[in-house]
């Protein structure tokens, strides 16, 4: 049999366990020219929370009652498809299915040799990429810039930061844990790290790091702790917005310090993606995160998970920051 | 003797004339290199009251008990300065005085011939450029953008929406008077006019007016009408944050709807400006923008108030909104 996931409610705030339905189906066959997939990797991710939204966004929303779907790496077990043989290993949104069938549309093949499988969901992936064209195209970091990275320990902030050191930046992260801390400076290379849960004055603490000002602020997360880094943004400064996961949950809009007047009074750029906006680059974007990679000026950590009845507690725990690094599944 | 006009006290919320001081100094003499000016038009801006108050700015706050300072035209009646000549006009950042000595630093001399002289502190000056500005280097209009412009009867918003309709857009003004709302279409060549003072339902006005979505914000005002509008924004959308009135005067830094989700989701960019950031081309702009003025493809309004002694009110008034474009008084 092929087991599946649902969702079967949309979640109110943080989502639980009881918002996924676990089923069963029969293992499909491929037709002709698709081709059949088994699960490998599955890549959990905060954006997910949005699309469980029954609201327009930049991609529609998951139907009640269907798969969740979320970047895959499977390896494809029969093929009727030329593209593809037995034993290729293929990138792709995918369903929250052990077994699926595709026409092989909109899957890219990877290499295992080039990079560990898990990495092209991560550090090689849609996370990196995320990372790179989000600093280098929006933030355009100048050598001797102060970044202030939010969600420094996660799949993407860990990369920022270390882009960030390659452009000869000063690097400061914001994470939730000492250990996270620990090792934003002595495995990513940040220059400061800030644990936001001990600290009581967030803006302080970001004056001290940056006493010049930040001149670009990569955000993962929104809420408080961007009131606290905005406190300290410098003239010029680039604010990218990539994230706001410390509100994904909430169901009224969130209310907080206006951010024009400080916009203005320093002429600060915010820009706001989704990765999407880059995809006629992408390939430029994992090329050079896959030389930077085999050069060893960027390393990568993952949470993994192991077991696909663990995809949703995996993804829950997004939200409650127990990844380090890139939260993956491995089935 | 020569009246003086001091900041007496910073203001609290909204300015008043006891904020204001008259006092008379005597008429100064041009020392060696100097010119003697008498002041013909005095700009008042709502950026002024930024200025007014103690705090880090892109400019230095004015002191108190010493002469307010703002954009004057005024002539030449004395010079020991070769570059000046008696019944040269110069434009300057010059103070709130009847006569003032000027080394000449900083001076623009402005022909009378080219365009009218009230003009170079609006249309062709700085509100004229700062709409060009923001508008094409921030805005980035193309064909077939929709526009909206807030304080759009101003002197700056006015321009913007003229600008955009030589570059082709589908332009949308929000004002606070029928009678502006009238003109922004009939004078100005406004597609479409909100008065925001008898519209009930702001967001639902704006999807009418522009169902497609927002391409370009020109913000004058922020607070709720800002929020109306980014309700409505496009994908890809450009929003020119230039200016706050309705918040100049709040003491707490005010709040509303945190804007990253919806930067984010619909890949928005947000660029706060002021105009000193574009300072290297302002010959060009100038250049452009006293063209189109004499090609009749732009038009503009001033509401020119009389004698030295109603500057204070004619700044006050700028925040009920009693002008209809440029604010100035001529002495």
């Amino acid at each position: 049999m092929n087991k599946v996931i649902l969702l079967n409610n949309r979640p109110e705030g943080r989502p639980q366990e009881s918002d996924f339905k676990f089923t069963e189906e029969e293992k499909p066959t491929p037709g002709e020219g698709e081709v059949l997939l088994k699960t490998k990797y599955v890549s959990v991710d905060p954006y997910l929370r949005g699309r469980m939204r029954d609201q327009k966004s930049y991609i529609a929303p998951f139907e009640l009652h269907k798969p969740v779907a979320s970047g895959i790496i499977a390896e494809v077990i029969a093929s009727k498809n030329t593209d593809f043989k037995e034993g290729d290993f293929v990138n792709g949104m995918l369903s929250w299915k052990e077994f699926q069938t595709s026409t092989g549309k909109n899957l890219q093949k990877v290499d295992p040799d080039q990079a560990p499988l898990s990495a092209y969901l991560g550090v090689v992936g849609m996370t990196g990429l995320t990372a790179y064209f989000g600093l280098t195209r929006i933030g355009q970091p100048k050598k001797g810039d102060t970044i202030v990275v939010s969600g420094a320990a996660g799949a993407v902030g860990s990369v920022v930061g270390q882009i960030g050191k390659i452009k000869g930046c000063r690097v400061i992260g914001i994470a939730g844990t000492d250990e996270k801390i620990a090792m934003l400076k002595n495995t990513f290379g940040f220059d400061e790290g800030i644990n936001y849960k001990t600290t009581s004055d967030m803006k302080a603490a970001i004056k001290k790091a940056a006493p010049d000002g930040v001149d670009i602020y990569f955000d993962n997360v929104g809420g408080e702790i961007s009131d606290a880094v905005l406190a300290n943004i410098a003239r010029n400064a680039r604010v990218v917005a990539c994230g706001v996961i410390s509100m994904y949950n909430d169901e009224e809009t969130p209310v907080g310090p206006r951010v024009a007047p400080l916009l203005i009074k320093n002429s600060v750029l915010m820009q706001g993606f989704t990765i999407g906006d880059f995809q006629a680059d992408f390939s430029e974007g994992m090329k050079q995160l896959a030389i930077w990679l085999k050069e060893n000026k960027i390393t990568h950590k993952e949470t993994i998970v192991k077991g696909f009845d663990k995809i949703p507690q995996a993804f829950i725990d997004l939200f409650d920051g127990k990844n380090t690094g890139k939260m993956i599944v491995e089935i």
